[in-house]
């Protein structure tokens, strides 16, 4: 284990601090009264800090735990029914006050314990920061971190930054998105790839090149001037090698250790298997996702309560509206339950979608909250959302221009039949790609195809995410590697020669691209028969697919021509859906249609979304 | 609707009857006394016998159901606490007796309610009898039923049949198999592709070109003789055209009429999807599997009710061990729930098999009974077994020698997996083919396949299920047609020149399959883990797969080298499972292994079944 490492800079974050060369960390460094989670543990890093007693005058101190490593300890604090305020933490060495630390509790925001979670009325777009837009060329390299910007190395830090997000807002919601998932703000100090994010070595500070804490809060504080929610992305499982208490671990469990590194199999189906070996097991939750990445041991009860105190921390101090939970089921499954519930327990309304990345609809709805069939094995995650990655699976579908009984739309059919395995059909993400995967305008490209995912995305039950810039057309190899599928948008830099943030700035195609778009999921913000409806859906036939969203006062329905063919289809065959109906306008090009006809016609490759009307 | 058709010839299988010109049928023919089903519902049929008042004088009248057919009428009676013995119906035109029906109570075979089906202890091996074995020539052609005997033509009558199956009993005995599942064996009175027997034409009479009922019952006996168990083959979804009743419906929802004719669009998942159109739904499970096989109506109580009394009364007559049930998930679904569980309040111990042909661990199983999935939309089959079709669909793996992510022997891996979702995981079937599927030696023509493949299904958890002809190498081309898989078994007609019944008749590469499945087989058939034992698997490795059977008193260890290589691997991951074992015997060659060894070694494409000792 390495030495204590030397941090007598100043310390940024705390600014309450009353500044002591043995005090080097506190953390979380305040707290607020009258929160759920109100026995807070706070964690002291210093020099041999556990050779002194902390003191609190003023509050309860409940818990002073110490670890193998001297230069932590967690002292747990009642804060239960105390008042705003602050609350100095007094180390003694004998019955003299040698250090002091002034925690403060802060004034909760009203309301904060009921804040409305992202649902299924949101259009989420996913951004990965630093390849977005440069708003602030000064933090580009900092010397604090040790990459610096190179906007010429695919896979360097190329400068997007919270100031370009914020500067890009308005498209953002003339886009018709309702939320921003950004990939982690936090800290990542390694010395390459650092970009990603998810390789984390300070979980309570934004990487000073995407800007500062307060930038963070300034960016929730804009969207929810738009009506828009921030999702942060948070990472459970592990941190980065260069994270400060991996440099200095507390305890040696804090991570899991075989000693030291040992990959995971990733084989995920082995967390419900009642035949998998304990090892295969074992090796999948603890083993790391990389050998940068240590893995968290969340079965220990200091680890877990640190990552829950520090994610309550994130939504009262930036007030978010959801995370999204990197790699959920590599976690240990009692730890990342435990966490899950934490937050949930304090935010009832909240709302938290994790990456459960399979590939069968009974082993992602598993990790759902209440699952029936995580029930079989007395399991409770407690998360309220999942992704719906076998819908991922099928976009394949749109490849396959010549219908068989597995092949074309039949896929998003076939997807569809299991939703009765969910327990919360609506909160499941629904996506054609994200940062991790094939870019879908490469994958097909042609605006037709991407026009009928989108229409799929938009339509079905769940909650929509796009991924940025596929929505005026970017595509990017991922056999070239991860930075091909997360280049810069165009627009995001001084200089770029096509800005596709603006509508006059846009090419030909990116224009038909964005305005597809655009035109679709402004529509959606306000149709809650898409949000909350109910889905009556029809086996394809000759690719044709054709579902109904419906509640007491709307009917929509959807027809996706999958083939290269023009096709007519009976609409007799539709009655029980189309009721009393006489016509459909479509959202997109006005048209309308008399759905009392014995047929209908659609263009190949094309799509309808018809509001229906008497 | 046709006209009565005139059946004036002597009704075989009424033996009691007072032969009276005004009744053609009476069903069921007779009953016990003792049963559980003690109201008994006699349909009598004949020209107008509507019309006639039936009397029991000895038993209680509990209803008398006409319908708008005048030739049937439905008698219930109830048999609770009555004596074996005749019970007299009389018919009645005015107060003149015209017709009487000698029905009987026969004497209750003892400890029949009990009965226990067939279980994992079992290996069950499946027979097309028209092409096992042609043990009577003179019923090759009959002239009561239509298609005649022509071996030359590939769907044609070969004339295999019941006596051929009794005579090589004491082979299937030595193969290892326990228990024996024929295809229909009913009268099916198609005038082409008869021999497969789903379309029957009278569900209470044995074809003649099998033989007779009390044929039937002798190979039961005979079977019962050797331990070995008799499955019945029933179909509940459909008729054949010829089917005696379908010519003079007793009512129009006798079958599902559209009216007549409508094919089924086989969409099975229409059945639990949510989202599912009441259309879809419906034609999926009332539309007609072919247009030769009108779909019986389940939601017709005189159609479930006519359905049980004659399921029950084959389990009785014939003293069954088991139904397997064709196409279940076309049924009804609630009829085909209330058929399930009358036979199984009748007999508790039963077991019953349904063809449930889907491709999704999920959907499979929520057609077992107390399915925790199905529970969700509040539906219970009853149903004690299902097929693993998708252990099925996993036997492409072995013609993937490269393993990868989703290639190889992880697809077997993968499927148990799943396991969990099963309410019974011992209770599922278990197969590499079967007569609807293309043949394994077709797919894969070589042993090597060929005894991985039966390695896997002899010592997974389930229950094995063979299709005959693959024990001697049979292969057998499907897209050549359905007959091809179902060729005659070499040796079971006078003449042929290849006899692989015997020992000396097989030829080298026949000796090779079948002394392999021998003695696989009969190991298994004592080996009570392989029956009941719990599972340990391991990721594969390299395309070796390596799991462990267990109980408290022994350890099987399988090794699958799905490879074209020989394999070196590491031993000391399967400590866990090893435990202080330290010699493994190969049960197929006898050879010993030290399993305390740093690493086992094992030949391409090949395997070990090691039971394991200290």
């Amino acid at each position: 284990m390495s030495t204590l490492k030397k941090m007598f800079a100043v310390v940024v974050l705390l600014l309450t601090v009353t500044v002591n060369a043995q005090i080097d960390k506190v953390e979380p460094p305040f707290w607020w009264e009258g929160m759920h989670h109100s026995s807070v543990q706070v964690m002291v890093y210093g020099e041999d800090i556990a050779d002194l007693t902390p003191v609190v005058s003023k509050a309860t101190v409940t818990a002073i735990t110490k670890t193998e490593n001297p230069n932590y300890v967690f002292i747990t604090i009642d804060t239960k029914g105390l008042p705003a305020g602050m609350y100095p933490i007094q180390f003694k060495k004998k019955k003299k006050v040698v250090a002091t630390y002034n925690f403060e509790l802060k004034t909760r925001r009203e309301g904060s314990e009921y804040r409305k979670g992202f649902d299924s009325s949101d259009m989420i777009y996913l951004i990965m920061p630093d390849r977005f837009a440069n708003g602030n060329t000064d933090n580009d390299s900092m010397t604090s971190v040790i990459e610096k910007g190179d906007r010429s190395n695919l896979n360097g830090r190329h400068g997007g930054d919270i100031a370009g997000v914020i500067k890009h807002l308005d498209y953002l919601e003339g886009l018709g998105a309702t939320a921003l998932w950004s990939t982690p703000l936090c800290e990542d100090n390694d010395k390459a790839y650092s970009y990603h994010g998810y390789a984390q070595s300070d979980v309570y500070k934004i990487d000073p090149r995407y800007g500062t804490n307060e930038e963070y809060v300034q960016l929730g504080k804009e969207l929810h001037k738009r009506d828009m929610k921030l999702i942060l992305d948070y990472v459970t499982n592990h941190w980065g090698l260069e994270h400060w208490m991996i440099q200095d671990l507390p305890t040696y469990d804090w991570i899991h250790q075989f000693p030291g590194y040992a990959q995971s199999n990733y084989r995920m189906s082995t967390q419900m298997d009642p035949n998998a070996s304990e090892i295969d097991a074992r090796y999948c939750m603890n083993g790391w996702f990389v050998p940068t990445m240590p893995d968290l041991n969340q079965s220990n009860p200091l680890v877990v309560n640190y990552i829950i105190q520090n994610a309550i921390w994130w939504v009262e101090y930036a007030d978010l509206d959801g995370f999204r939970v990197d790699t959920y089921s590599y976690n240990d499954k009692e730890g990342i339950a435990k966490w899950t519930k934490a937050v949930m327990d304090e935010y009832p309304n909240f709302n938290i979608v994790g990456e459960v990345w399979l590939h069968d609809q009974a082993q992602i709805s598993y990790w759902q909250k209440d699952s029936k069939i995580s029930a079989i094995q007395s399991y409770n995650t407690y998360l309220p959302s999942v992704m719906d990655f076998t819908l991922h699976d099928a976009m394949s579908a749109f490849g396959q221009e010549n219908a068989g009984w597995f092949d074309g739309t039949i896929q998003f059919y076939e997807n569809f039949v299991n939703d009765f395995l969910y327990p919360d059909i609506n909160a499941i993400l629904v996506f054609a790609e994200n940062h991790d995967t094939d870019r879908f305008n490469q994958r097909f490209q042609n605006v037709a195809d991407y026009k009928l995912a989108m229409t799929l995305i938009g339509t079905v039950r769940g909650i929509p995410q796009l991924y940025y810039g596929s929505e005026i057309g970017m595509a990017g190899d991922k056999s070239k590697g991860d930075g091909d599928i997360r280049r810069d948008f165009p627009g995001g830099w001084n200089g770029d020669t096509n800005n596709a943030f603006t509508a006059s700035g846009r090419t030909a195609t990116q224009k038909e691209y964005f305005d597809f778009t655009s035109k679709l999921f402004t529509w959606r913000k306000n149709a809650e028969v898409i949000h909350t409806g109910k889905t009556t859906q029809y086996i394809p036939q000759d690719n044709v697919y054709v579902y109904f969203r419906y509640n007491e006062k709307a009917t929509v329905m959807v027809v996706l021509n999958n083939s290269k063919e023009e096709r007519t289809f009976d609409l007799n065959r539709f009655a029980e859906s189309i009721k009393t109906a006489t016509k459909g306008t479509d959202v997109i090009s006005g048209k309308t249609i008399d759905v009392t006809a014995k047929a209908m016609t659609i263009a190949a490759k094309s799509s309808y979304v018809l509001e229906l009307a008497p």
